[in-house]
């Protein structure tokens, strides 16, 4: 569109409904993300509100709970992992931070022709292992295959369906004034780990990715607190921060954090410093945040360091009454900043 | 590999585990796919055989059967649906063809930078659409986005939860001796119409996807026939001959067809002869294969031919006592020829 000779137009061409394409920090977890989410996707199909990363549905007067999760990550191998235990760990963390057990996966493939057997082999064969060594059953498949230039080697989307024990209710909403913020581990190391490996960092001895899965920590800390767990979230794409946010805008609360408390490896520090990222924005697949009622906090922190996946769970804040949606850190200096979500990409293609 | 001098070597170069590529073909629904399935992907899984297109798992107390299909079809839009629809179908499908009524389903994209939004938002649409017309909840989503060049526009998998009312237990293996063999309606049209729109062939006007939900075509043969319905099959990748074959070789028996009696629309069969094609394997998206035992095909059948999805229903064939595995078609000149899988790939990304 051009200004007609004359008038004055915008100095820029604004993006129109009829123009507007899908950026690579749609896919972020970030601001861009939930704004192609609420305007598009769940607009189109009629729900009221962004689709959970884990839906609990009826199903035969059972209720159980259902995630999907496409995985693109590059490259396919990286420190601590790859993109087979990726997407199975992935798949297990989305039911537990709803409570749930994993009962069953799929597994299904979009191959580029040419990808070589042997690494489609390898990385079955750690999906398989990934799988076996969480208790969970990889059910069913499906295999794509698609012509050179139409994807990028393989991408891997995972379903999976698992059940909530009695009781445990834990609910992104679920954060009340007063809880305690808890984070069973370390920030930072698998967005970085990806990056080092795919950019050759040189971070790669020294940092490996998290992953891992979550469900026996989650039923620990269920075990030991019951009702008290309220939420539970893993911070993947977006960072620490994008979790913090979502949850306070979930339940109308404040959350403030002590930034000397979030555990930050040093090769993390200095990768991020390095790159100049923010610890609290790059992505996690093996650490999980829980808001607990205070009287249950005690409990549930001696459970959660009982296991190797929580030696090193702390407190990092808590929940204040507001303003809500905001979340902010007690900086080392002694002030006080808000934290925000990343707006667009950060880092592609971490999961 | 080069042979020493002086030694005959063979002519050109045997592949090896250590070459091997995926290619195309292995993506077919014909035999490369049967062995990249049983030698790469089955046996690292460590299953037995392959993986159903749908798996029944015990989630508390309650069998569910599960299914996951990816789809990369290109055009993304051609006559008679979308890849949003066809998603939302070929899912409810998957679940019907183990005599399942679908209770959910899961949406992941793969969505390449630069897809036009307004393209995102009419196949959400029409997705959501297909899913309202088949009384069957979109559940929970997710949404991954890949730079320009690493995916071609949009890659979709679903992925749906479902539950067999008491005593429906068709399977692959069911067929027996003896058994009426009937399809519900023509064949060809999907994957002409997907042909045909790809390439420009000028039969759009006249071939459109037959891609429709068919668990009610299912509910309706099940109650009419009971445990009489011994097997269900969806004919899409591969075609009618892939289909038959799968059928013959689980349930150990022979399938003897007559070729007059399977329905191929005259633009179809016009389609298939310019293209050199055999319509018995070109992909069907809204057909079935059911195996009758002989005293449930006539109830059966009047039960398909009062719905829509199977106003066509015609018997085909019967099942024969072998050899095992063995599907043969009497022609038009009174001859008998044996009905083939297809090795590698005919017709690229049709769903």
């Amino acid at each position: 569109m051009t200004s007609p000779a004359g008038l004055a137009g915008p100095a820029c061409p604004m993006p129109s409904a009829e123009t507007e394409r899908v950026l690579l920090g749609h896919g972020s977890g970030g601001q861009l993300m939930t704004e192609l989410l609420t305007d598009v996707i769940t607009a189109e199909l009629g729900t009221g509100e962004p689709l959970e990363d884990a839906a609990v549905v009826g199903v035969g007067g059972v209720d159980t709970v259902f995630t999907t999760d496409g995985f693109v990550v590059t490259p396919r191998f990286f420190p601590g992992g790859d993109i087979g235990s990726l997407a199975v760990h992935g798949t297990i963390n989305d039911l537990a931070m709803r409570g749930a057990i994993p009962v069953a996966l799929s597994l299904a493939y979009i191959i580029e022709e040419g990808l070589p057997i042997a690494e489609l082999r390898r990385i079955t064969r750690s999906a398989a292992a990934a799988a076996a060594a969480a208790g969970v059953e990889i059910a069913t498949g499906d295999t794509k295959v698609v012509g050179r230039g139409a994807a990028d080697g393989l991408y891997v989307t995972t379903t999976g369906i698992g059940l909530r024990p009695e009781g445990a209710r834990p609910s992104a909403a679920g954060g009340r004034p007063g809880d305690v913020v808890v984070l069973s581990g370390p920030i930072g190391l698998h967005g970085t780990a990806i990056l080092s490996a795919r950019e050759g960092l040189g971070f790669e001895a020294e940092i490996a990715s998290d992953s891992r899965p979550l469900h026996r920590l989650v039923a620990a800390m269920l075990a030991a607190g019951g009702t008290g767990v309220h939420t539970l979230r893993d911070p993947t794409r977006g960072g620490l921060a994008s979790a913090l946010n979502e949850l306070a805008s979930a339940s109308g609360t404040g959350i403030e954090i002590t930034e000397a408390d979030v555990p930050v490896p040093r090769p993390v520090a200095a990768a991020c410093e390095l790159l100049g990222l923010d610890p609290m924005h790059v992505a996690n697949e093996g650490c999980l945040l829980g808001l607990l009622a205070p009287e249950s906090a005690r409990d549930v922190l001696r459970a959660m360091r009982a296991l190797p996946e929580g030696v090193d769970a702390t407190v990092i804040g808590e929940v204040t009454d507001g303003p809500a949606g905001r979340v902010s850190a007690r900086t080392l200096i002694g002030s006080t900043r808000i934290v925000d979500v990343l707006i667009g990409e950060q880092l592609p293609r971490i999961c």
